[in-house]
């Protein structure tokens, strides 16, 4: 990994012309699982009505009065009236419809209603680039609240219901945080993937690569020792102008690669591994891109032999990369500008990621199998400086949010698959008993939020067993209080 | 009280040269108990050091880098470094040193520290009015925040120790919200007459007024009923041009009435008998204005007699106002352009009361001393527009803070005085076992938080033995989950 490459999942794709300035390795950290394709919906989309509503830009000012048309996505087809209760799903960095379409479905089964929330805030903030400044998790909590008591005044029979947030992700932070600071908004939370404590010095920054190294090393004998001998393979073969030649058409490369090139090949290369080990799941998938089941087992096979000659190793990184980016087997070449997420989400989330989500992260390529690169918040300031005219303020999550001293709040269930790298800044063990953690043993990036599927691990049918009654506790307890009431 | 009467404790003092938009009655409803003069320091005010930090204009965007030196005060001289614990006192609209030395001096001998913080964030918003887009509480909680991180990284000894926020009026509604939003920054709070729920309906409008009434019927025969018959009194004596000038003599008024100041003279007699109410103490004080023990009562030897003629029923009134005006005997005339409050602190106020402190207060006449007045929002909103270029979110605190769905809350003492009228818009019955409440038969406005003194009734001294021995427990549990982490 390139001394700069932790800062590219900020700034990767701000300026996809400038093949210099591009470097998209562990963009996908900060920017989560967007889709290649987010128009091709499954049949289910079908379930739910698109709505709009009209949000406050600012709600912590009044100098303006600007309001935006806040699309959120409302499922009532099995939802009780009387004695219901509302799931809140509170959406992402990126498309609503996609992410709904991605999660949340078995809840859908399970509970008796879903609103879908948005927060296409990014997405309408970046076309009035006046607005970025509103772009911030704060906004879009009240946003929540906002269309919580919107929902509640307009639909009959929701005013006296339980909310329950849910959200997988930057969106199940949300859902934490919101459990936080408007508990008498929602009577719960269920925080799927939330790193939220990828903050600060809070856990190592070492953490997250640590884990996608070991996921690869247990999907295969040597698979990890082979991927941590490729850097300095790569590096050898790219000091002559044969050797790059002979890369670009190794790899399969859509362009020639220049010496230049070579720090945003390997980062490329880099966010790859990441995002397979954010989508290892045990069946065929598509959602950064079209998947076997347990795709590291199968880029693993590729990488038994660390122990080969450069070219060799470098051609089953190929086969081994190939698995990721097709799949489908209808790719001609691979594009090292592109991985899998390619969306104004990204770049809304690179703003966040230069204010207030300051997420450290860094490699020493002895704990993991990636190059060293160490964390410099001073680089990633300038670079936010010269990119937004921002700076960013890494204390402040902590300070509104509370770090690790978090224990005097109640009903959060965080949910966290020990294959996904944003474990390793999530809630692991219970902090109370009623701010408890569910592992999933084999579980990548929120399983639990997926749909159901016949080969689901036993370990995801338990977690979301357990998930399910926490929610039915409390949303017993709401109504056994509104019972005492009256 | 006139048509408009409620509005004005907003835009009171906005423009205190004209005389005609000069409406100042019930502006105390809205700025409470600034000093008239803030500079008379007592003694004890030695005991802290003035100290300043850089603090941020705006918390919750990345636009601005501005910061202003926000003042605040330490006393340390009986604090324990190991063990200890940390006072914090959330300051109001007003200048922290004068509310300082008007409170919390009770705890400062019963506890270990006590810092103070000051709510100067409207004075110096004022001063640059660029800045008042960021004059609210959900800011003025992110300087505690940044205030108390700053003051355990530079006090040795104070990292690991537990912060209590104490507050009284709008200071007490901040220390209960900073409880109920930074529960990782303060073990718990004393909010002492604080209105949290004088919001939207949460509380009939007229509540406060009839405690202002019940505490004038209880405090002498017929006092009530002589100033409920003042009104038309006054109104049929200004019909005429003689009237007016017998009007001006009798009440000693430093300006000759005429007929467009009637409104304004009986607002100006309102707010009277509304700051009497808040400042009702058993012991000689100054507070608003150098007044006697249990003021009202003082007041209510002049008006024993309602059923007497117009001219005589004024003359008392006059004797009572002067009560509260003139208990120095210094005063040579009375100015209806003053009643206790003229500092900044107001005109910030005026514009937090335009934004998001949007209380609704009423009269009808009967349940109350007044004449009859209807809370009109839509009067408000017009005025504040006018007056700042901003409409007020009547709702937004309820959103934010939840109004009356607060239990899933800890730690938080609310205290009240029953003569006080803001208790009707305080929490009076415990919520919970950690959210209790303390009520102090014979209180005026937080007459908990004031220095001790001989004439202290037994209910103020059993409140605060009571407060006291939460805050205990607050520090021992906090003590006590430490000891287990170790």
């Amino acid at each position: 990994m390139g001394p700069r490459a932790f800062l590219l999942l900020l700034l990767s794709f701000l300026a996809p012309w400038a093949t210099k300035a591009l470097r998209p390795a562990l963009r996908a950290l900060g920017s989560l699982h967007l889709p290649t394709n987010p128009t091709s919906l499954p049949a289910v989309a079908k379930n739910y009505s698109v709505l709009y509503f009209q949000q406050k830009v600012d709600h912590f000012g009044f100098n303006t009065v600007k309001t935006f048309n806040q699309r959120y996505l409302v499922a009532d087809k099995y939802w009780k009236k009387n004695g219901g209760s509302i799931l809140f799903y509170t959406g992402n960095e990126g498309d609503i419809i996609w992410f709904c379409n991605n999660t949340v479905y078995f809840y859908y089964d399970n509970l008796e209603e879903m609103f879908c929330s948005v927060y296409d805030q990014a997405l309408l903030f970046l076309i009035d680039s006046r607005h970025l400044n509103f772009l911030t998790s704060e906004q879009a909590l009240a946003d929540f609240a906002e269309l919580i008591k919107h929902l509640k005044r307009t639909i009959p029979g929701a005013e006296n219901q339980p909310v329950i947030a849910i959200g997988g992700s930057y969106g199940g932070m949300l859902a934490a945080w919101f459990r936080m600071k408007y508990p008498h908004m929602a009577v719960g939370a269920l925080a799927a993937s939330a790193p939220i404590w990828q903050f600060e010095d809070l856990v190592p920054c070492g953490v997250f690569m640590k884990i996608v190294t070991t996921d690869f090393r247990k999907s295969g004998p040597h698979c990890s020792e082979s991927i941590r001998r490729s850097w300095d393979a790569i590096n050898r073969l790219s000091n002559t102008g044969s050797g790059l030649q002979w890369l670009t058409g190794a790899l399969h490369l859509c362009s020639p690669l220049t010496s230049q090139d070579i720090q945003h090949l390997k980062d490329w290369i880099s966010e790859t591994w990441v995002n397979l080990a954010m989508v290892d799941y045990p069946y065929v998938s598509n959602f950064l891109q079209p998947l076997p089941a347990w795709p590291i087992k199968v880029v693993c096979q590729y990488l038994k032999n660390p122990n080969v000659s450069d070219s060799l190793l470098l051609q089953n990184i190929f086969q081994a990369l190939n698995v990721y980016y097709n799949y489908s087997g209808q790719v001609k070449c691979l594009n090292i500008s592109e991985t899998a997420t390619s969306s104004l989400g990204t770049l809304g989330w690179s703003y966040q990621a230069c204010t207030e989500v300051v997420m450290p992260f860094c490699t020493n390529g002895v704990d993991d199998m990636f190059e060293p690169h160490s964390w410099n918040l001073k680089e990633l300031s300038d670079e936010c400086f010269e990119q937004w005219g921002v700076r960013p303020r890494p204390s402040w999550i902590t300070t509104m949010y509370g770090g690790k001293n978090i224990s005097s709040h109640t009903n959060i269930v965080f949910s966290n698959g020990e294959l996904d790298p944003w474990s390793g800044g999530g809630v692991t063990k219970d902090i109370t008993d009623t701010l408890v953690a569910v592992t999933i043993s084999e579980g990548a990036h929120h399983l639990d939020l997926r749909a159901k599927n016949a080969l689901d691990p036993t370990s995801v049918l338990l977690a979301r067993a357990l998930e399910v009654r926490h929610m039915k506790n409390w949303i017993r307890d709401f109504y056994d209080r509104a019972g005492k009431q009256h």
